[in-house]
């Protein structure tokens, strides 16, 4: 059957979309959901069917105007694949549904799922075949019976192969990766120039922030470009031994981003889907040696120390089943690590840190220096009990310091003074309420308060903290500042700190 | 935060959702599917958003022009619900998720819901406040963890509150469904006319296609108008005691629908949600008493007689807890009930089996017969073993068939003779391709025919039967033919005839 292409302005950012009339669509016996092979010249591409019900007022998908019969309607996905103008003959067979579909009523089902069958799902995924409700079937089932870590470890392997990979000639690579949920938990620029500076080869890619207030993408972007592609990435780290990146730039394990899209609306992540897809975004750099950070405590992701302790041999064994030498360590996720929360305000933390200033995070510091010895001991740069001995002595020798400047020149930045870099204009401080010492910070609430003053898209938006836990406080005293662009953010930043308590006091 | 509207020319059909950029969503701290409320003048509504990402190529969801920052983008339904022109300035808060989103996540948990918490989904399902993907989690999780018969009656209550509701004054009030799967299953008009006949009320509301090539309201649309309003149809039923309509231009149990739509891309259908889907669209017309029809055999959609049985036992145990007399049926779903296949050839053998013509379908006036007479005994209109009898009388007196003709011309019909019923002109017999009887004649491949060849949007296009199973044919013989008013379908049509067996002869 032939059909005219329109190509509509619209796309899904994923899905290939192709819109058929209700009629054409009953004649070709489709339905929404359904796949068929678009022809154009010679090229072929397979999309997922939307049947257009024209509607007044609200009883379809699309004004009347928007297409007819006869037509086919293209989603920008298709429009680009197809490379195809309105007007044009298209024309349309049917075409079946991806067999990884059967492989996800299986998993539903209980059932254990083969290497081939996780690797043509995740294929599936990455070439854009799956909608969001397939997905959402897959995540469910995973969640409901949970993967054993040979689907785990196929799943992990899956992703990798589903993407670029990042081939580096060291024996040795370098990473590490926290699973999230504490704000200012700015450690890796720290660890990475200390294990450049061991001479160790550190392909650090970064996240920007999803639910947080900076990730550290978004903090190092006000110091240098982050968004590089991958044969940038390897020639930075052909120059000084490290990078720090952002990974969404390139395409390493891209399957994970579009599962993780439809985890978020239930706030659902099942630790087959979070252990897979950490490790293929460290398998995907080619890591050998990986360190992970998973914060507990009051207010972060884990609170419970059994839980996360489980977490950890889950990780050190799927490390163990991909030939990776991993080691995870629990640590404080009850507070914020460093003073600033927000991409400037923690630009600076690390700047003075790095550079050992007395205005530097001493919890920052001192977590920096606690992994960044790990992983030295992990790769045998460092004997066991001397790791902590030789980080500290990168770092206060400007080993560390010269390394990151090394590297942030590399990607196309320079070097500059952390107490130049700008804040928010606007700013409020927010005073103890009474005298007593402090007993929780809450991630989530100083979150909450940096992002809905700006961060991290106004990037000199967030909160500066004055006092971390266990100190003493007098009633009156400023507790943290609140900065913003906007007169009318900032207030409404405050309108949290009234309503949600960061900060208790006792 | 106040925002500029824009109306897009696009709807989702259902869920009402906010386009906002990237920008503003992240100054509001707000991600795809989180939920906002709009507020314009007096009117406040919930809506989920969706962020856009400008895009050159694909990188993203709108083109360029569909939306600025400052603006929020408005999708028809929330335009409808708004009443805003675009330019107007909408005021924006943040709403929290619906808490029916708990109830999902507890399911797919494994724990049961109590009767508040599945009122609070499908309350959330059929006011559009929830997603696709949310949805699709809470059907996942039914799956997994097959619903108990208490929390089904819970469902099919939610469900039947989530609409309008029939109200009726007879003391009895029958109804029958069959679960479908079976081509030419046309008895609904035939068994509603003999009880009707009998003086019952029989508030009969049928689907369209689906899968198959013609739903009892695409058939019955061929002889009279089926899309009514429920005062409509409360007005037929008040003149003859019955009526034949559409149940879909109605608002009974319309979660059902919404849920059914996130079904079918993996074909999933969870027997807790069947049961409830049916039952709460009986209890919505008030039914006192329900014949269910469970078709088993090759090629219908339950195969497994013991699969039948579980599911005959399922009904009537949920008819009793719904204080309603329920009798399920097992009957054979191995072969096409009548001999036309598609809507007008379906009329006509309604009409022939009504008025009694020798071209009438045998097995059609049979089962219809066998069905009428349950519902005369299940409500006492008949004695135990007298029911077959009675239903019969009714039939042959012609007495049936006048009240199909008082239904027909209350809802606006007029009589016609079938032999006018027009066809589709082009036309092909498919012949016997060897001497041999009849054992299995596929109704999946016999629908998929029809509908290729046009059924059910082109009423005359379909398949007409010959022969049934059981039948001694002769090799060169006319087994079936088909109907097509496009010369294109009716080759794609016989291709299929080729490469699929819809009859096989030993």
């Amino acid at each position: 059957v032939k059909l005219v292409a329109k190509n509509l302005p619209i796309a899904t950012g994923d899905v290939v979309v192709a819109v058929l009339c209700e009629r054409d669509a009953t004649r070709l016996d489709l339905h929404p959901s359904d796949r068929i092979q678009l022809e154009y010249g010679r090229k072929k591409i397979v999309a997922t069917v939307d049947v257009m019900q024209h509607f007044n007022g609200v009883h379809g998908k699309y004004q009347k105007h928007v297409l007819r019969c006869g037509q086919v309607g293209l989603f920008a996905e298709a429009q680009e694949k197809l490379g195809v103008l309105s007007g044009a003959q298209v024309t349309i067979k049917m075409a079946k549904k991806p067999v990884s579909i059967q492989y996800i009523l299986k998993k539903l089902r209980g059932e254990r799922l083969s290497r081939e069958e996780i690797h043509a799902i995740i294929t599936d995924i990455a070439h854009d075949s799956l909608s969001a409700i397939e997905m959402t079937y897959f995540v469910a089932g995973s969640y409901l019976h949970e993967l054993s870590m040979r689907e785990v470890k196929d799943l992990t392997d899956a992703m990798v192969s589903s993407g670029d990979v990042l081939r580096l000639k060291s024996r040795i690579v370098v990473d590490k990766h926290c699973i999230g949920g504490v704000a200012a938990n700015r450690t890796s620029p720290i660890v990475v120039s200390i294990l450049a500076a061991a001479g160790l080869t550190v392909p650090k890619t970064s996240s920007r922030s999803i639910t947080s207030a900076a990730g550290t993408a978004d903090t190092l972007e006000v110091l240098f470009p982050v968004t590089l592609s991958l044969s940038q990435m390897k020639n930075v780290i052909k120059k000084t031994g490290a990078c720090l990146v952002w990974g969404g730039s390139m395409s390493l394990a891209p399957a994970d981003d579009k599962i993780i899209r439809v985890e978020y609306p239930v706030s659902l992540d099942p630790t087959g889907q979070l252990l897979a897809s950490i490790m293929a975004k460290k398998k995907s750099v080619s890591a050998t040696h990986v360190l992970i950070d998973i914060p507990v405590g009051k207010g972060a992701k884990i609170t419970n120390k059994k839980h996360a302790l489980e977490l950890k041999n889950k990780f050190e064994a799927l490390g163990k089943m991909l030939k990776m030498k991993v080691e995870a360590v629990l640590t404080d996720g009850s507070q914020p690590i460093g003073n600033g929360i927000g991409p400037s305000l923690e630009a600076r933390d690390v700047l003075w840190t790095l550079k050992g200033s007395s205005e530097g995070s001493l919890l920052l510091r001192n977590k920096s220096l606690i992994m960044a010895a790990s992983l030295l001991e992990l790769t045998g740069k460092a004997k066991k009990g001397k790791g902590l001995f030789i980080a500290e002595e990168l770092l206060d020798s400007g080993k560390a310091y010269e390394k990151f400047v090394q590297i942030m020149k590399a990607q196309g930045g320079k070097e500059i003074n952390p107490s130049q870099i700008r804040l928010a204009r606007k700013k409020h401080h927010v005073l103890a309420s009474k005298s007593g010492k402090i007993v929780h910070i809450d991630n989530k609430v100083m979150n909450k308060i940096a992002r809905i003053a700006g961060a991290p898209h106004d990037q000199e938006a967030g909160v500066y903290l004055y006092y971390h836990k266990g100190s003493r406080v007098k009633r009156g005293e400023r507790l943290f500042t609140v900065y913003s662009d906007s007169k009318e953010r900032l207030q409404y930043a405050l309108d949290v700190c009234k309503k949600m308590r960061g900060i208790e006091i006792t």
